[in-house]
């Protein structure tokens, strides 16, 4: 279970929040990207990164230079989110639509990682994370280039996951109105592959079919 | 143009900044949904809502009880964020791999929408950005739904745009490796409609083959 505290409780329609981490750690693999926020002087900072899940850790990279990733090094005040639009729900009145979503909300600090190994083995889970498979058709990273990206590991610890699923629920009275509702789902897809101009016809080497998750293929 | 301020400067890769504003509104009328950050004494929260976009504000709506409707209702410095993620960058080495995406950050206050027509017209906006078409086969909205609902005002105003788009750039050295690199595109996109169970068969009356954007869909 993930640690409920003030700032995690939701004030509205609590009944579709939970501190399942089963349920967080679900939404956490699925989602390539999530938003960090921190604070500053001149206000609130949202920007959007890379993050992966290995046990009850998240990591993120970046250039040691960036600011977010100077921000995450000073172990500064973190909230991590994670949301997935699972669907668009049509109802049968305006004021009835919602979306179908996932989301995962988190608090902490992060911490630089220098470990060799544990860096090693983070940046393997990003791989085989976003493509599965591909690190092995790879040359081995530097240590110039591992030294050119600082990591930082982030507790899935206190946060709470809040979702909505299933079929619009209408306004009393509404019901007979004669128009389709439902759900029209959504999901981020993957398209056909593009080739970059080196590589060569008929190359299937690396080819990404061989991906499986998060993205079904369109082609 | 939008304007920038010193926390809207990015710090590293800016040659993928830009202050355009037609950039940030098509991003932003792309996305179904924002992440929005505030501060609170116990640090950053960001929290996943709708946005929709009607000239130069941003709207946002909520129950008057939700902590988000809340804090933008009383005026407190927001960070708005956007991101589109529009496909996996593979390289021939790990460390040169990538994403493709356009992103939004924006900084202000919200204001709380209380004049009826300026309600009104804004609502209909969200309907036509969500389900165009849909709210002419609807019920009005009644005057107690209007008053259920809180709408923010956000401008959008300072703040910039990010993004990254086309193949691998790999390291010097590596273009021979024989592998496939290129990008595989990533887009939202919608499946098949799923009806509820008071939809009658054969309903065509707002079956969702009618939206248009921003969803490209499968079935």
């Amino acid at each position: 279970m993930l640690r409920q505290s003030q700032r995690s409780t939701p004030r509205v329609k609590a009944g579709r929040a939970s501190l399942d981490r089963a349920a967080a750690n679900a939404i956490l693999d699925e989602a390539p990207l999530c938003h960090v926020g921190f604070g500053t002087a001149e206000g609130p900072v949202v920007i959007p990164t890379i993050h992966w899940r290995v046990g009850e850790q998240l990591f993120f990279h970046g250039s040691p230079g960036s600011r977010l990733a100077q921000v995450m090094a000073e172990g500064r005040d973190l909230c991590v989110t994670v949301t997935l639009l699972d669907g668009l729900v049509l109802a049968r009145s305006a004021f009835a639509h919602s979306m179908n979503y996932r989301s995962v909300v988190l608090f902490g600090q992060a911490r630089v990682v220098t470990d060799r190994a544990e860096k090693h083995a983070a940046f393997d889970a990003l791989m085989e994370k976003l493509a599965p498979g591909r690190a092995a058709l790879l040359r081995p990273t530097s240590a110039k280039e591992y030294a050119a990206t600082q990591l930082l590991a982030f507790p899935i610890e206190e946060g709470s996951v809040k979702s909505r699923r299933g079929p619009p629920i209408d306004v009393a009275g509404d019901e007979s109105a004669a128009i389709w509702a439902g759900v029209l789902p959504l999901a981020l897809t993957a398209g056909p592959p593009e080739a970059d101009a080196l590589t060569q016809p008929g190359q299937t080497l690396g080819f990404p079919s061989a991906l499986r998750a998060p993205w079904p293929h369109t082609a």
